[in-house]
């Protein structure tokens, strides 16, 4: 009898990483960090940069760079990297999305989609310097008891 | 004097949802929601089936669709998609990555890479149906009181 058939794992409870890919770092690493405001966790040359937002790192990669083996034989990241425009997804509230609508029009990054979804929560949308789409939601968009 | 100037929001505290794309979407179902067990809170057709990991919900796109414009006014949302191999983490335990480990080779997802990186958390990598490569890691990899 193996391992898996004595413990059966439970479903992964919560994502530790999310990825975005963006050629031009710099840009990427101005808007997350200055625009949205968040701590800057590593910087990688021309390959990563890495943020965090709460419980989880926002990892912006340059797919140029990840598609590459790592060279690193103690650290074999399996290469990955994708081309155009991403999706992402910050939780907000109420009074902060409306905040951020204006604070990203000031910035120069007009808000593309501002809607209620069915159930009443408030979306906006807008796009980071390498198009990716953007979003930040209220939570109660998918947890009634957010 | 505008709102922005007198209520500076915070940084984002919180990813709501991170996104993945796949052309095959019961492949996807199949695998997320069958072989990692998260549980499925929609699905849309061809367009999208997304999953709920803890306080997060994981959205897997047919970029194919995604790419359109939805063609509902009270529904904007704006168009995204990409191509090639994304990555997501999950956070995972160290005793619930050497069960996983084993589950995901006998379900026909061989681990790609195990190691650990120099601050002693381990990481598994393993690829989804479409090959986005995706992770299972310690949260202490990022987060020293985890």
């Amino acid at each position: 009898m193996s391992d898996h058939e004595i413990f059966s794992p439970p479903p992964p409870a919560a994502v530790l990483e999310a990825a975005l890919y963006a050629d031009d770092l710099d840009l990427a690493e101005a808007f997350y960090g200055g625009v949205l405001g968040l701590e800057k966790v590593t910087r990688h040359g021309n390959r990563h940069v890495f943020f965090r937002a709460g419980r989880m790192i926002v990892l912006i990669f340059n797919p140029a760079q990840t598609r590459l083996p790592t060279g690193n034989p103690d650290l074999p990241v399996p290469p990955h990297g994708a081309d155009g425009p991403g999706h992402l997804c910050f939780a907000t509230s109420a009074a902060e999305l409306t905040a951020w609508r204006d604070r990203l029009d000031a910035a120069g990054y007009p808000v593309e989609a501002d809607f209620h979804w069915p159930n009443g929560a408030r979306s906006i949308y807008f796009r980071d310097p390498a198009g990716n789409s953007l979003e930040m939601a209220e939570p109660r968009l998918w947890f009634d008891d957010a």
